[in-house]
């Protein structure tokens, strides 16, 4: 017979009864705040568009990597699960899934996921093989009917505001719709926004960085083989961005490198860049200094900067060949953020009008690098715990490996970072929960006062993301 | 007046209430599961040849470097103890030890010995200066009666399965006679079985490797000074290991560097490394070379590969010229995998027939490469908490730095690596606490349910280590 | 209404009340031990002159990076806090930092200035905009009487021992006075020594070095640019040092890279850095080999020995130029024992009579190089966690991390390494209470006894830096 599905009131708080008595509190205080979502990669076309999702399938499995990595981990071969498959049915790689579920125990995964099984879909019993087809289908049904449109689930999970990140060869069609709906009178109000990455024309090594140039001078009327054109052609699109709603850019970079070129070698080392075959190091260098260059464009038009540094993207070359990005392939690498920086921070690190919000798949340089850098120069803040540590030993981690040195408050509060919609919600609450067992455990141990909990559990929570996001 | 030596039932199980209590619960469930000791160091011939251990000294103090390195931490003289010193009288060796056991509070080493001493030979006082006759004397008796021979401590342990490590040139004489023995009709049952570590042939940098191979070539017919003949060489006892019970190979290596170079490549590394004096790159590269060969058969013989790098072995000069290898001064160094494998990898990493297990002594990269590595190459998984980590800390720090990103199905169960038998039934006991109170605590924190963590539980403890070695 | 100022007695104690209960009873038989310092940065004219400090600004403000770094991060202008600048007025720099005195929630920081506020000067309210100026002016007259003079305060805090460091061109007149009071009959009786940090004389790289070097041959009569005269100067400065009190010395490098170079190299290597504009690899290998210079000095005059390794410092160049030294703006970076080390060890590592007290900035060493180092080589002992580390997580790291393979007798008690004279009862109390909690837990836990967590928690906060500094 199924086990019953049942999300305890208290899941992630901390056992000792004084402690979980405190945390239970600060978090009735912060559970129901609106969600800043001011970092991740959902799809704007949903809410352009607002049509139904598919089925379940197509919804919570082939898109989300992290589900099936674990997966394909253990044998299940990733086109049996409709991974860049449409001849697979999706009801059987639903059962696939459902079959191998217990496999998540002890995973975030495993939590977001019955979060949205329970409290979007309702569903009262455990996913196992048994369940599969009842899931499959309850669930297929219910995207069916229109308080299941995205819009619907954005104003459902109250979603004050909520960021997707794009390129900037893209042309922002879905972001005009949405503009142009949010100023209907009747029209839906719900604030999606952009984040300008340019990682496509900024990394030599990106897949058809040659032709994404193309499409940017087509795009901008500047030539970008020139270096001043090239840069030109940011500023302009930075610009349309903004207009967009944009605050912030994102730059997801092998390394932290950064460079502080002479404008003539810049202009030399792009030149070595567009001609093609540039050699690695050349690459690295490159990258290293467009993400000075973008500090400085960030002095002038405010958008927030985001680092996003450490991943050996597609590590498993033959996974990459068939099936691209994206496939749970990415493993993060031992990340210096002391030496990288530097050349960017002694150009621009004391200046109050730029922020950066530093991220890491390295742990290890929290407490030893990140704290430190963050606790002393103004330009400098730090990403929540991120990707593999979205979760609630991550989130752990990062406080307390931060807080003594960087304070709070060169922290930013909590981004969801995902593709996968759904979790939204359930992610921010897991953080929330997190936080306020971090907090009451600080109470207890009387080292801040319950009263400043308080106050924190709302800056964590809510606050801290829209400021440090300008929101 | 000396202590009494009580090991109290709750032992290393978490303090909370609510928690401990189901902990122990847990934990009554798997305490009395067969012994499955997939990996480790004892001696083969104890088995074969069933003669009582030594006295005290011989048997407890002498062999482990987890033992005599603090001592000679302290100041103790090595020659003292009676390491490489049969002059030295082991009453007064024991005697050392005894009146610096306090060094030992808070090490694991402390838990395995008051474990032996009050399980094994049911010491009810506490080792100190003023007891070490009475241990000395109550130890060394006990020992030469029939219940401490090494068969009847390996059945009252409940050992269901122990492997040994030999290197491809040894005869597996002590193999060959417990085989004999298990085949006889009143003979003795239990299952010693060998793994295949070919180090001392496959490093160029090992202490005799031109010597070791010319004993290869003899004991196999294969011309070892060709690399056809010498991977033949590897193919043939490989076979004759796996007919003497082994299901797995070993590679201590320096770092976990892995090439894939052609065959021509590599017959031409061999070359160099036979001529002799070949260069560390050239080792470094002939060992990484030698795990990819090795892949390769475990796919073609079925053999589990495990990968321990990252020791700087015999890292005192002086101790090792004077004292040989294993005395306590191999120390962990930085450890690289996603680089490093990453050449083996792309040949094999999606191979289903082929399994590899990781090891490792930098705990900075559990939760940043190991857990992402084999949370999505379906050949990898992770090896428990090794070494200097097997123990209480080490075992919780794996669990919490892994299981969110590679689950507990990823994982392979624990791993003894001791080559001090009777610390055996001890380690098992500690992680089964461990794991026990970890289970213990997600339930209480709602993140798991209690019957999976009993059925956890039972992997952990038993289930796991049982398929990841193919026993 | 400004808040109570309140230390709760059981502050930084474990929350599980049977492991609080123990924690309580195992600080309470440890919170009066005299505190010994043996590593630190006060200034010893305070103690050889006795005269009053200055305003709250000029004590606890001005001289503390610690506090101005976090004001700094979030853009209060180091300037406005009278860092480097004697025309601010000291009532608003201590506004500013009143102010934003909630930045700190969660740090040491704040918990060592409300030990100081409550206890030293009786503060009744907590810090914050509306009580700035009662802090201000409460402060500020108290430090004008005679029980806030320097020598009134070290004995008030129950300090047995002080050292300072100082360089090898100081002439220690401070010092000199200080034993010249200790030696009248009614004279003040604290004691405070010195230690010897070479730094300026022994880095290059440091400012001002050549320079140095001229000062050290007037100050000794010996030749330092030649490398028999330089060596000898040393050896007149340490003896004169040890005349002072010293019995350790202090080197702040950036790496811990060690090297055992033959006379003529040395001599060499000497002669290409005293010509100035040495290569960095020099400069760095003269550090190198200096800290084995050191070591060998050190067995002949017994001085113990301390390596503090690991920061990048004055890591921001617009801070260092403009503001100097120690500003806040160093930054901790990976560091490496392993090889580093072996250099030195290699030539002096089982010599009995050598003691070197090792110190990280890097965590990710403790478990992994430092305590399989100190568990194993008879002259290296483990400092406690250090600067951004000392701090309850730090600590509780730093115990969690090393304690299994070093035991706790591999460590030597608690430094408080601090400028800020009022905080060393504060810093010392802080690891009282985090160390009984951490042995509190163990006895609960069962994996030490409660009369030998009593005996550690003497030895933790008392016996061990007495032993391992030789006091």
């Amino acid at each position: 017979m199924p086990r019953n599905l049942d999300l305890h009131p208290d899941r992630l708080l901390p056992v000792e009864p004084s402690v979980r008595a405190l945390a239970r509190e600060l978090y009735a205080s912060v559970k129901d705040l609106p969600i800043i979502s001011p970092h991740g990669h959902t799809d704007p076309r949903w809410f352009a568009g607002n049509e139904t999702f598919g089925n379940a399938t197509d919804l919570l499995l082939v898109p989300d990597h992290y589900v099936f990595r674990m997966l394909y981990s253990q044998g299940v071969a990733m086109e049996d699960l409709g991974v860049r498959n449409k001849t697979v049915d999706p009801r059987a790689a639903w059962r696939l899934f459902a079959q191998a579920y217990w496999l998540f125990r002890g995973t975030p995964s495993r939590m977001w996921l019955d979060w949205v099984f329970a409290e979007a879909f309702g569903m009262g019993v455990q996913l196992c093989a048994e369940t599969s087809d009842l899931y499959f289908d309850t669930i297929t049904e219910m995207l069916a009917t229109d308080s299941f449109r995205p819009r619907a689930l954005f104003d459902r999970y109250n979603l004050e505001v909520l960021a997707t990140t794009e390129s900037p060869i893209d042309t922002l069609e879905h972001h005009v719709a949405i503009r142009a709906e949010n100023g209907k009178a009747a029209g839906w109000k719900g604030r999606v926004i952009t984040a300008y990455r340019p990682d496509p024309v900024v990394d030599p090594e990106f897949e058809g960085f040659r032709a994404n140039l193309d499409t940017l001078t087509e795009l901008t009327g500047e030539d970008c083989l020139t270096w001043a054109g090239y840069l030109a052609a940011h500023r302009t699109r930075r610009a349309f961005f903004k207009s967009m709603g944009a605050t912030s850019t994102d730059h997801g970079h092998p390394t932290a490198a950064t460079a502080n070129l002479s404008a003539a070698e810049a202009e030399a080392l792009f030149g070595r860049v567009i001609a093609g075959g540039c050699s690695a190091a050349d690459a690295e260098l490159f990258r290293a200094q467009m993400l000075t260059e973008m500090a400085g464009m960030s002095i002038d038009d405010g958008l927030v900067m985001q680092i996003h540094p450490g991943s050996f993207r597609n590590h498993n070359a033959a996974v990459f060949e068939r099936f691209g990005r994206d496939k749970g392939a990415d493993i993060p690498t031992r990340t210096d953020f002391v030496h990288a920086l530097k050349p960017l921070l002694d150009k621009f690190g004391n200046d109050r009008n730029l922020s950066i919000i530093l991220f890491t798949l390295d742990e290890s340089a929290y407490a030893r690098e990140l704290a430190p850098l963050a606790g002393h120069y103004p330009c400098l803040k730090l990403g929540p715990a991120w990707w593999f540590h979205d979760s609630p030993e991550g989130m752990k981690r990062f406080r307390h490996m931060t807080t003594e040195t960087a304070g709070f408050y060169n922290t930013v509060g909590f981004n969801d970072d995902t593709r996968a919609f759904l979790s939204i919600p359930a992610r921010h609450d897991v953080a929330r929960r997190i936080d306020c067992g971090f907090l009451a455990q600080l109470v207890m141990e009387h080292r801040i006062e319950d009263w400043e909990a308080a106050e924190l559990a709302q800056d964590l929570s809510y606050n801290l993301a829209k400021k440090a996001y300008k929101l």
